[in-house]
């Protein structure tokens, strides 16, 4: 089953231990993409100004994506700069220009408004909501956000959660959101807002899932390659998104390997600069290394 | 086989924002006794002072522990005061007063002397060297420490690392030691300075092991009840050292299930003040833990 991911694309800017890149390709949907289209055809539904270069275009195309959703409007495409310092675990972001972010409002053609698996990666709520509008029946919604929307969109966030499914948050946002320090307990309450499925994100240290009929944790696959976090948080998804959309049923054995799976991809992707080691990926890689993990967790 | 343990047994004065304990029974090398007495014999190796009560010799007796070599010096007992805020994954030392441990000089008896299963709890290095220059033939010796010996005595304890087989650190500890932030990279230094395995525990993010054969890494079992972690690490390595000794044998996936119950026996000992937890279980209780842990992390 194809999937539709809304969100950003971005041009990036990022400074870490390992080096300085200038204007590459991001964003929280493109990041998605390069995991998720390992497994199942996915229809990017985002917005980029009209300084975005072609070759970004064309490199998105030849990774199989569908790009009928991917708008050019007038005036600049999103940037971020950020940089990461000691353990690379939290980006401090240096600067954000919405651009054409600001004033946008997807569209998806009648072919994509059928399409099942739906996944909401970061941008205004109030935008998430909109394009939920347009989808006729999804079967699986998979939402996720960050501080900035918690803390001046609350409202608007609490409600785009009574519509969906999963929602995947880092553990900062788990705590903000839900005011508990504790990660079970935070977990629990963000069940409570609507979503039957809670998954946080823990960076370097790994991953919650939480539902009321199960719990599930695994910890990152240990690695000393961290070039650039950048992004693993949506590439996670994608490779959790993308399992269950491949999988196309849903009991806690397809989530557990969803979640490993996300996982793998997570890592990556923090082996190189932006997309440049998920970009290169097949299914087998993918495959290889959660045979390893398995190793490193089974017991 | 038997486990001989070497480390403190202290006065613990603690305060969470779950309650505050005056004076309960604490010490690195009580906490380990309480979880490896649940696999095998455990012999303490420790000091305490005149004012040490009787109800606390009486209840480590109760709880089968061999007291031959648990000195009482003339002195006062040593003293931990300390609290937890927030997160409850480190503590804030508030007092520390050595009494009897500053001038500590541990004997065992003849019999000790054969113990094959050796772990040195957090005291002064040269103690611990000490220790094992009084013990025939030892088959696996595991090793804790802390940052204040790192910082203060480095030399003393890169001596005594040469000697032993399992370092058991925590994330700080770990960095701290190698110089490195990325936490497999700092294992891989601290293989380099002689113990053929490496643990470091992680809190509430779990544990990862490594050696030259296998990596192996687990979350902490996933609990919402945390009410004091004092002792976790100690009563983590009681685990993993108990089930080794009872295994009797050592390979990955002995190592890897001692890990695993290492990981639940440190679960239960935060969900109350000291020992008030652990003293209480039997091999049954961690057993029926740890299948619930498998169904956290088996994917």
């Amino acid at each position: 089953m194809s999937i539709l991911v809304l969100g950003t694309v971005a041009l990036d800017s990022v400074k870490t231990p390992f080096g300085f890149r200038r204007n590459i390709l991001g964003g929280s949907a493109a990041h998605f993409s390069m995991s998720a289209r390992l497994f199942t055809p996915v229809n990017l539904v985002a917005v980029v100004g009209q300084d975005f270069p072609g070759k970004h275009i064309k490199f998105l195309e030849e990774k199989g994506l569908i790009l009928t959703s991917l708008n050019r409007d007038k005036g600049k495409t999103f940037r971020w700069e950020g940089k990461y310092e000691g353990d690379l675990n939290s980006a401090l972001t240096l600067n954000t220009e919405l651009g054409v972010l600001s004033t946008f409002q997807p569209t998806v053609s009648a072919k994509q408004k059928k399409i099942k698996y739906i996944f909401l990666a970061n941008v205004d709520p109030d935008i998430q909501r909109h394009l939920l509008g347009h989808i006729h029946s999804p079967r699986l919604i998979g939402l996720d956000s960050m501080n900035y929307w918690i803390h001046h969109k609350r409202k608007e966030l609490l409600r785009a959660l009574k519509l969906i499914d999963i929602y995947v948050a880092n553990d900062q946002e788990a705590r903000s959101l839900s005011g508990e320090t504790n990660l079970l307990k935070s977990a629990r309450y963000l069940r409570s807002l609507g979503p039957k499925m809670i998954l946080i994100k823990k960076g370097e240290h790994g991953v919650l899932f939480y539902s009321d009929k199960f719990i599930f944790s695994l910890p990152a696959y240990p690695t000393d390659k961290v070039i650039d976090p950048t992004g693993a948080g949506d590439t996670f998804a994608g490779g959790f998104m993308g399992y269950l959309a491949r999988a196309k049923k849903l009991n806690a054995a397809v989530i557990k390997k969803a979640l490993a799976f996300g996982t793998v991809a997570a890592s990556f992707n923090v082996e190189d600069f932006g997309m440049d080691k998920t970009s290169r990926l097949t299914l087998e890689d993918l495959e290889k290394r959660l045979i390893r993990f398995r190793n490193c967790v089974v017991f």
